[in-house]
């Protein structure tokens, strides 16, 4: 039996390249004998059925702006993708929540629940092309999680086909849920490979009136972490912690709204949002944290330089690869008192493989993406800065951190994990997987 | 090789009766042959490791104030308690995180985070007694989980003995973590069926620097559930909304610091925090969302008023207990829009099994203690009062919401999981049980 007998013909395609790769997959791609893009729940279940019968790998993807290389085909087999199920199936603004199929866009969820006063608060990056399904199985982050928690926070039930082909529900639209054990979160953040998320309900939460980011330059690190650790002791509770490390600025700086002093070498982003007064306190408390030691401290008021501001941040990624037009950028997350060691060790483990380096990233969460460029015409160089990653993987390890905080494993942090979960975590580990995916066939070779 | 030869001799104790109930296990006592305090990680590997080569169940319990009997031993063997396990390891209240081993009470780390001006915001009842350990292990809610949410989302690592005795570390002091499937979320909530929890990483926040209750008091439940409906339709986030049906009142309202009016039949507390300003701000929104209908709307605005509330409404569930000597408390949560549903059907359940009925709880999480009383001395009572319980179950069910919100599944509600899952969902969660403990030696009977 072949799969276009249990698919509608206008569910399958032929495997085109924007199907194989990922965002920011180093250029991996992957193959596929068919692409499917199953218009309902019970479409993706008779998929994974043939897939489960036949032996044959089913990878996952929803907008493709993975930054891991998660939903690559490696193994072949079939690709399903989630843009055709992108219902919002009901919306209850004055319950705060949403049930949405897993195609839809974060973007589109986002401006829907503005429309209404209301937050979603998840904020990735390429937020109107991620999917909220891709989303959620990454369990993605972004600079406003330091206030708000990632997306899998967000999500109070999901839908769900785990194999051979079951559709189940868990959770729902319900606040709270200690019945079974946490399959949700459980799910969240699975990376496609212990189920496949076809709708989720999510929480919302009023809107704030007001978002006052207030900005610090520096000199350099030392003056700008020192300056994080005083927003962190202010007493008030930032919706973001960012920094821009120099080199990133040497980057990305020409472009920064506001204008770069000659001598500011270090960049810290807060935010103060909520209410109006509100918003203007805490901006108010985050400037003097922020005013001690810096060359300049700058507080955008008006709504279109604050979109500015972040449309700017959000871009400083795609300026940095840029420079050299390859750059391996990492997610490593430490211990908030680990700052430091991650900015200056990412320079020199720059330094001793001989890269361009650099770091930004969630600096409230410890969520550092660490860089390191290449051109993608030397592949000596590109080599030198992949052993460059496998050097910052062991810093994080060795700062009692994780190899990653919101991309996830995928394909290119493989073989990772058992350094950071040791034999026992590993092995038990590898038997949830078991458990859910007996066969291996859900996006073999990931989140390994 | 019996096990007084692999723990130390102070770590053994007799199995006394309060090593074998817990606070409301329907008078249902276990038994046990031995019970062990130990005082190390190290030790209570050792004791699972002798339980799990002599295939003796090892039963794990906190300060032993759950409400669903989790912490019988209903199976007998060994009851493994954490008191001598209650060591602060670390607390850096610049960094908002505190490590702590699982027997210190959850009174002793709130207090400590207030006094460098944070906050460990999970309030469930019987802080003072409740061990942080065994708070995680129910994922233990309490009124301000509906803008803090529960325990779980504070806790960013565990350390924990899975069998047949490995020590595994899942997270750690990092605030994002996306690398393995999320073990530390399975953990939590797991009712001590697949580990043993030794220690945590706690997640802290700046405290707000005023609390501001709202009470509203309605003639019934109908104008009651309309206001809070209001509430959550005017725009501000409160921290906590509860409910006390008329007859909760009835029974505990002669108690209420601030003078029942007469034709008072259902309470609404809403809390506002924050700032000064802030919390003035949202209590003055939650004073005019609560207004209309209102019989009368109390703003106590003194420190011990607050405090004196919060006891009273504490203390509630007590005094309805008193009534007749025995109750069935339970902790369903359903969508927001069911509210209405669950207060009136509650009091018809009772009626249709001749028991006074009564309903109140975490309304804002749709997190509901419909509780049926009874006399102790008449067991035909009880059986009826049980029945009503089981009606509510399927109620839960029905309005598409779980039989646990907050106690978990425990003893009381055995059997109930396969209807709230599905078989697909249930079956999952059966072998996610075995995944961990093939020999079903931990907490056996518990959680299914």
């Amino acid at each position: 039996m072949d799969l276009a007998s249990v698919v509608s013909a206008e569910s399958l395609v032929e495997p085109q390249g924007r199907y194989l790769a990922d965002l920011m997959g180093r250029g991996v791609q992957g193959t596929a004998d068919a692409v499917v893009l199953p218009s309902s729940v019970e479409e993706v279940s008779a998929v994974m059925r043939w897939c489960y019968e036949n032996d044959v790998p089913l990878t996952a993807r929803g907008g493709g702006t993975g930054l891991a290389g998660g939903a690559i085909p490696v193994h072949g087999g079939i690709v399903i993708g989630f843009e055709r199920l992108n219902k919002i199936r009901q919306f209850d603004p004055l319950l705060w929540r949403m049930h949405v199929e897993a195609g839809v866009t974060t973007g589109d969820i986002q401006r829907l629940a503005r429309e209404s006063g209301l937050r979603f608060p998840p904020d990735p990056g390429a937020a109107e092309i991620s999917q909220v399904g891709g989303n959620i199985a990454c369990n993605a982050g972004g600079p406003h999680a330091f206030k708000y928690g990632v997306t899998g926070t967000w999500v109070t039930g999901l839908e769900v086909v785990i194999p051979p082909g079951e559709i189940v529900r868990v959770g729902g639209p319900i606040r709270k849920d200690v019945a079974g054990y946490d399959l949700k979160n459980l799910l969240v953040g699975s990376e496609g490979t212990l189920g496949l998320i076809t709708a989720a309900w999510l929480k919302l939460v009023p809107a704030p009136e007001l978002e006052l980011p207030v900005i610090g330059l520096y000199r350099d690190a030392e003056a700008g972490i020192s300056a994080i650790e005083r927003v962190l002791g202010s007493g008030v509770v930032p919706a973001a912690i960012e920094y821009l490390d120099g080199v990133t600025l040497q980057f990305s700086g020409g472009a920064y709204p506001f204008g770069l002093p000659d001598d500011a070498a270090f960049m810290v982003i807060t935010e103060a949002d909520g209410s109006y007064a509100e918003a203007r306190r805490v901006a108010a408390e985050l400037k003097e944290a922020l005013a001690e030691d810096a060359v300049a401290v700058h507080a955008p008021l008006e709504p279109s330089e604050v979109t500015e501001l972040w449309r700017w941040r959000g871009g400083a990624a795609f300026g940095i690869l840029a420079q050299r037009g390859g750059a391996y950028s990492e997610d490593i997350a430490v211990p908030l008192d680990k700052l430091r060691d991650v900015a200056r060790e990412t320079l020199e483990i720059g330094e001793r493989h001989n890269v361009p380096a650099l770091s930004f990233g969630h600096a409230g969460d410890g969520n550092i993406h660490s860089t390191f460029l290449f051109s993608p015409d030397d592949l000596e160089e590109e080599q030198r800065a992949d052993d460059a990653c496998h050097e910052l993987f062991e810093l994080a390890l060795r700062l009692g951190g994780t190899i990653s905080g919101e991309h996830g494993v995928g394909w290119l942090k493989r073989g990772q994990l058992e350094h950071q979960l040791g034999p026992a975590g590993f092995d038990l580990h590898n038997r949830i997987k078991q458990t859910f995916d007996p066969k291996n066939l859900l996006n073999p070779g990931k989140k390994q």
